[in-house]
């Protein structure tokens, strides 16, 4: 008899965005996997009679195969993400894993949507991505740079507001400055960014500047960037972006 | 003394996927305003003592300006979207009439995220949306239809995984399948594309195919037009986007 694999997003952190189908399929897990920051924004869910498997940062595959395996063996098993997990999350990586089981042995899988990063640094500025906006990764651990240039042109030149994700971490310094210049190709420097740190923590930190006046030195690996379309306005302290293009 | 006007995302349907500070907010409120179909989406939260408020489709700036008065007068207020109310909602339209009164008549406001569409369409179908993705309109109400065309190459150029919010409505129906022939300019017609319907509602309704094969006649207002990147694959009843582009 094979179990249930549900691969949640939970949500940017704090309970109050985390979905009621979120919790619950934490709750009634028997086994809960996760990054261990993960785990422990959800740690008020947890209950002794759970077993709770925390993960390192790099260690995706092996998570994904560790939760397929136990969902195969019987149980009911919850893979946690941060935000949304299917964007930038582990539902890929579980999907695909679970698919490579023979048919019988295969698991039922679920996954539950959450608020992603861009959505709830979005609403702590106003609404920048009120119109059309495309979410992209600055990480070149799995993409080839030439390739992150290639959508950000693209992307800069439509005209759509952007949220970067993984724009900066100890290890990746120069992708954020050179993503800036890349934009600015396409972008005046006035075009309107949001740098939102830890959104929905308790360390939550929001600066507003310009695409020319970005300083990238501030932004850290749980920064998300928001960059405006060319008809985004700061309102006060608000970004807002005009429902019709180019309006 | 001025009161508070929170512009709440409902999220796509079904409470399990509402967070609890949109419900909070709902549940706090003096006033609720929105769609008639918003307010139904949230009437398990209404009680005796509330103020609702119930619009049209098209009257959008007019809530928003009885919204911001109601807040200004010192109500408490919720106007409530589906989605994520910063994403093609109500937040925008909130934010820029509350700018234009004076600082001192002006309430506070705050804007509170939600599950848009495509988070929820996507969820529902594996993990389309699990690289680089945007969010498009096809709506020429607000946007002239060249400029949605210029933005549908671009994304399609940038193999970006693709949302398409109001494909098609009774008065609006050659447009999705004009899209179709754009994205078919750079895209092959062995592209995944999964149409959901009333995503997360009773009557939700799933189809995957491909761009070659879309049927643009069973898409309706209510439906969710996700379009894969070219790495996308069909794995049985699931689209997965590999997390790495082009892998």
């Amino acid at each position: 008899m094979t179990g249930l694999l549900t691969v949640v997003g939970l949500g940017p952190g704090a309970a109050e965005h985390r979905t009621p189908a979120a919790a619950q399929a934490v709750r009634e897990a028997e086994v809960v996997l996760g990054y261990s920051a993960y785990i422990d924004a959800c740690a008020d869910l947890l209950g002794a009679g759970q077993t709770v498997l925390r993960g390192r940062m790099t260690e995706e595959s092996r998570r994904a195969e560790q939760a397929v395996a136990l969902a195969a063996a019987g149980h009911r098993v919850a893979l946690v993400s941060s935000g949304d997990a299917g964007v930038y999350g582990m539902a890929t990586l579980a999907l695909s894993t679970a698919a490579e089981l023979p048919v019988a042995r295969r698991p039922e899988v679920r996954v539950l949507p959450g608020v992603t990063a861009a959505l709830a640094s979005s609403a702590l500025v106003g609404a920048p991505l009120a119109h059309d906006f495309a979410c992209l990764t600055l990480s070149s651990l799995l993409t080839p740079w030439e390739e992150v240039e290639r959508r950000l042109r693209a992307v800069a030149a439509a005209d759509l507001a952007l949220a970067l994700y993984n724009p900066r971490s100890a290890g990746r310094t120069w992708q954020l400055d050179r993503a800036r210049e890349v934009l600015l190709e396409h972008r005046g420097p006035g075009t309107q960014v949001a740098l939102v740190t830890d959104a929905a923590r308790p360390e939550q930190h929001v600066r507003l500047t310009t695409l020319g006046e970005l300083d990238s030195s501030v932004v850290g690996m749980t920064t998300t960037v928001l960059v405006g379309a060319s008809a985004t306005r700061r309102l006060g302290d608000w970004l807002v972006t005009p429902r019709a293009a180019g309006a």
